[in-house]
Order: structure tokens, then sequence, then C-alpha cells
């Protein structure tokens, strides 16, 4: 697998697990234990989730897996968020869907996040939203406790604007490693509002959620999905390639910007779908071909 | 009353004294000396007008009150604008309502309010709007000029885009110190088009125009209008405050990037109640369900 | 004809010849020439044109008139364009329209320029549009081999918005001393989304092309466009001016932005017409009334 640099203290898979769903895959820890180490021996050992994903669950559920197996979570490169808080079972304290992004909130949720993994220290802690309402200073010093302490290595951002990209990363003493952002053949926003100009102006590498559009790039039935989804299929006709799933992490991973895509499945088939992506690399014609069946329009 | 510091020659009130509506209050030049001090007895020192308002003739008669009073002008900030024009009875030489943002023009219109304030110093000129025609060079000629004569010590603009700020701050020598721009309950734009993270990477602080949205939040009666009063009145039961314009002031002071808002009313109650919300503090769950019910929607 | 240095080695006319419409012009080789010696001979020595130009042949046939006249060229700066490719009589390999902005592709299609031209360098190749898909290391390489084979002595870009411009800057060595956008009364988005803001910034001129909106601002019968002529033309009458074209140029020519309009004509008229503009310099009124006529309201 493909390895790519985000820090001193940090380097990530070109293609990342993702947990987002993990609470849909109905498996006992021993069955995650087997497939998280599945996962690990086809090369990625970088899993991305949240505090929030399974409503605040997915994380436990993780970690008592990791628990079944002694030295596994060295292993591995985590990235969590936070920022993110809502009422359901496990949070029945709040009473509104909102952000918190201040210190006491995010060092509480890092730490939660450590005893859920069963760990003293995350890889890679992103915010999760942008707020309107951050405080800047406060997100800085919580950062410098967390990375003080140990208890974290590295900090992001997710779904981030690049001027709140900025703003936050002139408050605080730490690089911002990433920013992880939807993207897909179906979601070309990045492209278009100067998200991913400002990442390549800084270097950095976005990690990507949805690569799949949330399954719609498969059932979707509209005229554009069916457009998008023949012209990746025609594409892959040249590479022997069948899978649309691997054609759309392609479409992802070909491009220039270093991508790293996210595939969010319980079933060892798909990682292995979207591995294969790194076999293809379009060209300038067949990337701006998916691009324009998503636009709907040629290029000017 | 809270002070700010904008510069080595600035300090403003958290709140400020707004003159926009100044004719409509029919205060004689007595009256309005003696509203004045009592503004400035409540802690109050800081005054924001503009060459236009009241169609050219508010700066006038807040300086013949002025006049009343020796040494009265050192006590206070005075904030005006300029750049605008356009016909009225105290213009009669304009055909269009125009923009002029030329050396002379500024120069003449700082002069004049010198003249109306009965002072030989402006604390801080602001250029009223961004004029797509502006030549930096011109503006930054006439900042010189003013700065060095002593008759302006600080400059700043007024409702800039953060591209044109940028673009100006590299002609001139002297920093903008601030970027007025409209901010309420139901005018959220800044949040939301950048303008706000720009002033925050800066580390600039925004005077606030219309914090009430010209009274639109006291008698609107769309849904959109009532679901923020309810929501800002619900808030307020938790402190134990009832007053609609205490609680929408306290939703841009609560703000963590410094919004300074400027009440611009002729009652003395009415600044006392803009004035108590520096009292209280939002939380994050409170600013947002605020920003919420103004947008009509969730958060992501 | 006044001159303006956009490098160390490029200084460029105010009023640049554009031959967009080259082929429309139906002129013999020897009659391109004259035409050529025509415009230069009112002191317009810059020219700009494109590979795609006339479906790849306008280049080629400028050539064959410069070949006519030993030491021409030496006279001439001039300005072409890479990066867009599409199917056509010229072009026969292709299969879709889309942009090539591979390192190869730059190359080969400036040393195709430079053969069409009869030269061994060119002063200015700009990449012809913004690619979501662009690689700026690839650029990059690409500039550097054409730049120390001395075969482009400076490079630009054209139709990109200033995150990309920023982008690419990032990754290159040579200033991109250009940005070429679409201006004209009828199409001011560069005044309106920060691209003219960012140039002003960087202390760039934009070179503009479609000046009278692809003719649009003669023939156009709307009432927005109706309104936009009358504005011009009554400006027109205090300067004894009645030429539709000569106003519109000067609306570019005196914005503070320093404008470089190309005019894209075929007749000697029509390019003394477009210089006439550096006589007239609109006033802020002036200007900003045209500004509103296109926009169709007021200023705030």
């Amino acid at each position: 697998m493909e390895k790519v640099r985000l820090s001193d203290t940090l380097i990530m898979d070109r293609i990342i697990h993702g947990h987002w769903r993990l609470m849909d895959w109905k498996m006992t820890r021993e069955e995650l234990l087997h497939f998280t180490e599945e996962v690990m021996d086809l090369g990625i050992t970088t899993v991305d989730t949240a505090d929030i994903y399974g409503g605040f669950s997915c994380e436990e559920a993780f970690g008592d897996a990791l628990k079944l197996k002694k030295g596994l979570r060295e292993k591995l490169t985590i990235v969590t968020k936070c920022g993110i808080v809502f009422p359901c079972e496990n949070r029945p304290q709040y009473e509104t869907h909102h952000y918190d992004n201040s210190r006491k909130h995010i060092i509480q949720s890092a730490e939660r996040s450590l005893k859920n993994f069963g760990t003293d220290y995350l890889d890679l802690l992103l915010i999760h939203r942008p707020s309107p309402f951050m405080d800047p200073a406060e997100v800085s010093e919580a950062f410098r406790q967390l990375y003080d302490s140990g208890k974290v290595r590295n900090f992001g951002v997710s779904n981030y604007e690049s001027t709140k990209f900025e703003m936050l990363s002139s408050y605080t003493e730490y690089p911002l490693v990433t920013n992880q952002v939807e993207i897909s053949p179906l979601h070309l926003d990045v492209f278009q509002d100067g998200t991913m100009d400002h990442l390549m102006t800084r270097g950095l590498y976005p990690m990507a959620w949805s690569p799949m559009a949330g399954g719609e790039l498969f059932t979707g039935d509209s005229q554009r999905v069916k457009n998008v989804r023949s012209t990746l299929l025609s594409i892959g006709e040249k590479y022997g390639e069948t899978r649309l799933d691997t054609l759309a992490f392609a479409f992802l991973t070909s491009h220039p910007g270093k991508i790293l895509p996210i595939v969010g499945s319980g079933k060892i088939d798909r990682i292995k779908n979207a591995m294969d992506a790194l076999k293809i690399q379009f060209t300038q014609e067949e990337w701006l071909s998916v691009y324009k069946a998503s636009i709907g329009k040629n290029l000017p």
C-alpha cells in the first residue's frame, strides 16, 4: 500500500479504512477484530472514525475489538474527530444538535476517544465541522494541552472552507495536516470553490469522505448519475476494469492533489476494489470526461 | 465600559454610539449636548458617524452641540466615513448617487468633517463602501496626506469584501484598523462569506452596523423573524433577561471575533439596553440556536 | 502607444492586437503582412493569439505572413496560449474537447507555435483555461524546460480564478506575469468575484478579451445592452466622442487596474478607434454610471 507522509509523526495509507457505518456491519467484537486484521493484511493500517459515528458508539465498539489483541493498536494509525454533539441514547444530556468547539469539550472528547480505543494517544484529531462560533484561541489551547500531554500527535480539520482553515491556522502553533472533505464523481465542490486549490497551495492532501456519494453512484437513477456511471465504465474498458467502485476510486486517486479516499465498507472485497484503483491512472481526457458528465456540460 | 485597542493611537468602546439617524432624534443643539454627555456618563465615548448621514447634515449638527462645551471633543473618539456622494439639498452639485474614492475627494471630505466637528483631528476615517473603480494609490496618497498633516489618526474601511481589503492594504502604508460591516441576528453574511474569518485571521475587530437589522428584529412578522425573536427571548429566560435588544446585542458581543456593535439610538434607555448585553455570554449551543433559527435550517 | 512593463523581458502595448478571428478576415499572406505592418505603424506591436484559434490554424497563417519579411518577428511581442484541445480538421487525433495541461502537451504545443511563427522564442505563453485536473508540478516542469531552452521568455494564465492562480504560482519558479480574462461593459465578473482585486494586490495587469462582448455591445437589443450603450454614448458627448467602441475601450483603459484590452479586428479603423480610447479618462461618476447600467441597479 502506498504511504503518504503528512507530518514528522504521521504517515497514512493512500486508501484509508472508514468506520462511519461500523455499527451497520453487525459484527461481534471477535468478528471486528478478524476483519480489522484482514484489512491490515491488505496493507491498510489507517482507520478513520469520529466520536459521533454510530450515535457515539463506533469508537468504543472498535476499541473493544482492539483490546482483544495486545499490540494491535500500535500497528494502526487512528484518526478521529470531535466538535459535533446531539441528543441520543449515548448523550441524553444534550438538547439540540450543535457544535461545541470549546477547549473543554475538545479535550473531554479526545480523552473519551482514548478511553474508547484503550490507548494513550491519537495519531490525528480533526475538528469535525467549521462552526461560525468557533473561538480559535480556545481550539488552539485545547490542541496545546492535548499535544503537550502526548494524547494527540497531530491535528486537522474536516469540511472546512479555506478561509476558516487559514483563520484557525493563524491561531494555532500546530500545523493543520489535512482537511477531510467530501469528494466523489458526484460531489465536485472542492474543485470549484477553491478548496482543492487551497490545499494544493499549502501542499496538503485531503482525506475524502463518501467517495461513492453514499452509494448514490451505484443506485442513483437520475440521468446525471447514469451518465457518470457509464462514463466511468466506458473508461474502464480501456483498462480491463469493470468494477464501478474501483473506477470511482481511480477518479479520486488519479487527481494530482493526492486525494486520500476513505473506503467505509465492512466487506473485504470492497476494500480490495478500492485498493485496485491505485493501479489505474486516468488521462487528462478521461478524468475530465467524468467531470463533464457530472457537471452536465462541456468545459469552456 | 469595556475598551478595545485597535492601534497605538486608537482605543474604542466595546459598544459604540451611532449617529446614522441623529436627525430623526429632533434634538436642539443643547438637547444633543445633554444627550451626548448622558451617553458619555454611561461610559461610551466612541461616536460613529459619516459625512453622508442625514443628507450630509449629521456631522455638522453634532459639531454644533460639541462647540457648546469646550474640551468635550477631546474626551470623544470620533469615527466618520467618506466616499459616497449623491444629490441632495446639501450637495446640489452632484447628479447621481456614486462613489468618489479620489485623493481629492477623500481629503476634501475629511477636511469638511473636521470643520463640521470643530476639531483638528479625526480618530478614525473609514472608506464607506468598496468601489469597483477605486484607485488604491489615490486612496493611499490621501491617507498619507491626512496622516502627515495630523488630520486623521487612523484609517479603515466599511462594507469591504476581504479581497478588496487585502488589495487596499497592499497599497497603503497605514494599517486598516477595522472593517465596519452589517451584522445582526438577521444578517449573518459575514459568518458565511469569509469576512469574519478574514478579520479574525488579521486579528481585527469589526464594527457592526444595524445590529437590530434596522428595527426589523422588533417589527418583522415573517416566520423567520418570529423564530429568531422567540429563540433570543427563550435564551433570555435563562439569564433573567427579557429585553430583546439586549439579547440581540449579546448575540453579537458573545462572538469570539470581538464584534463592536453600534447602537444608533437617541434614547438613553436603548443605550443602556445595549450595554447590558456585555453581562451575558451566550454558550455555543445558545449562539448556534439563534444562527439556526435565522438561516432556517439545521447545521450539517 | 503607451507601453507597459510586465517583467524584465516583457514590455507590452497598452492596447493589444488580437488574432482570435484572423481566419474571418480572409486575407492572403501578403494582405496579412501589409495589415500587420499597418497596425505596427500605429504603434501596436503586441499580438495575442492561441494555438486553437481558427481551429488550430491562425498561428500558422500569421507565421506565413511573418516569413515574408525578414526581421519583422523581432519587432513584435508575441503572446500565445496552450492547454485546450478538441477534434477538428487540424487535430483529427482528438476525440473530445478537453484540457491537456500535461508537461508533454505544453512543451509540444509551444514548440509547434514556434514552428508556426517561424521563430525560436515566444514572448509570453499562457495556460488557456484553468483545469480542475491540472498538475502544477507538470506545468512548472514544462515552464522550466521551455524557459531554459530559451523557447519561452515569460509565462502567464488566462481565465484563472485567483485561487488557482495562487496555487500554480506556489509551484512554479517563474512569475505568472498576467491573467487574460474577459472584461467588457457587459462582462463585469472580474470586478465582482475578487479577480481584479487579486491582480491589483499582486501588482499585475490583466489582458482583457472580448472588450466589446463579442459584438453584443453593438448589436444587442436587450434593455440592458441598450442602457449600457446609451450611457456610454451620453458620456461621449462630454468628450466629443461618438464612437461606441472607443468609449467601451475607454471604460476599460480608464480603470486604475491598468487593463490591457485586446482589439480583435482586421480593420485598421477599428484599431484606431480602440487606440483613441487612451485619450479619454472617465471620471469616477462616469465609470460607475456604466457599471450601474450594466448591473441594472444602483450601488448601495
